[in-house]
């Protein structure tokens, strides 16, 4: 399947998580028997182009993509998790949302000093979590140059706001409007 | 990769979440190159030999392992979500846990009536969170007899309680005395 007819199994609900906002929804897409593995394989053939060491992907959407293109690739993958999740050794970012804050943690064992690391999310929107995904993983130690991402969401710059910090963003469709 | 030698590479990680319990740490498994991929195939291999339709996977460490099985297998995925995660048409469970309660969440219309469902998750305790999964599921229409865990705690009667509901269940490795 093309990332064109993936797009085709994405459903928009309306006014999801409040009025006026358009929600791309990717259970349709995974729960197409070909919509998942097809969009695994994409990602992993431009995390494989990246030159990727290892994956890592944020809680709780991110694990259903990463972690299935490390399996690909036969390569580590880094949870990058919710706070209070991880036993031991942890560290963490706080970063800003639209309303309060939220916090990342990861463990710095899982990382070798240097190696490079790409990050898988389903989505990209303001990209506040993939910048502070990023910056935790690049403080232990990872090189991060690529990010990849199911969907964009062009108009609220993202992408743009990731390259301005040296990463790459590679995505497999976009959705205009929102 | 075989279940014993992926064994050695869970971390225990004493006294977390609390005083007295011995947390079987999955982040030191799925970092490693080979152990992630070769958990996934060990439980696609056991999902293809239950006649597994779908994989559905319980919020967040089920999607890491059910996803990519799911992806191993060109089937499906169903999430099993946290509530409030899902945009429309949800149908939930609330189920006891030590302290409280807690509530799952699916969309009824990932899955097909009689379909025959496997889940897929980390790792079994007292399995109250794996019964109530299979019972969303079945409530939902889906056929489940088999659920597959990286992990089991025997001690904790985990596998007996999905079994005295008709949930046969299958397991990589155990660690006795927890």
């Amino acid at each position: 399947m093309t990332p064109n007819e993936l797009k085709s199994l994405i459903r928009t609900v309306p006014d999801f998580p409040e009025a006026g906002i358009q929600f791309r929804d990717i259970t349709t897409l995974i729960g197409h028997p070909l919509g998942l593995a097809a969009t695994v394989r994409h990602l992993a053939e431009r995390a494989k182009a990246c030159g990727a060491e290892a994956i890592a992907g944020m809680e709780a959407r991110g694990f259903i993509f990463g972690a299935a293109v490390a399996v690909e690739l036969e390569l580590g993958f880094i949870p990058v998790r919710k706070p209070g999740k991880l036993p031991i050794e942890i560290i963490g970012i706080d970063y800003a949302l639209e309303y309060g804050t939220d916090r990342l943690e990861i463990d710095p064992g899982a990382i070798q000093h240097g190696q490079t690391v790409v990050i898988v999310d389903d989505l990209i929107a303001t990209g506040g979590t993939a910048l502070a995904a990023a910056q935790l993983l690049r403080q232990a130690g990872a090189t991060i140059d690529d990010a990849l991402f199911v969907i964009d969401l062009p108009d609220l710059g993202g992408a743009q706001r990731l390259r301005d910090a040296s990463v790459e963003v590679s995505t497999l469709m976009e959705f205009e409007g929102d």
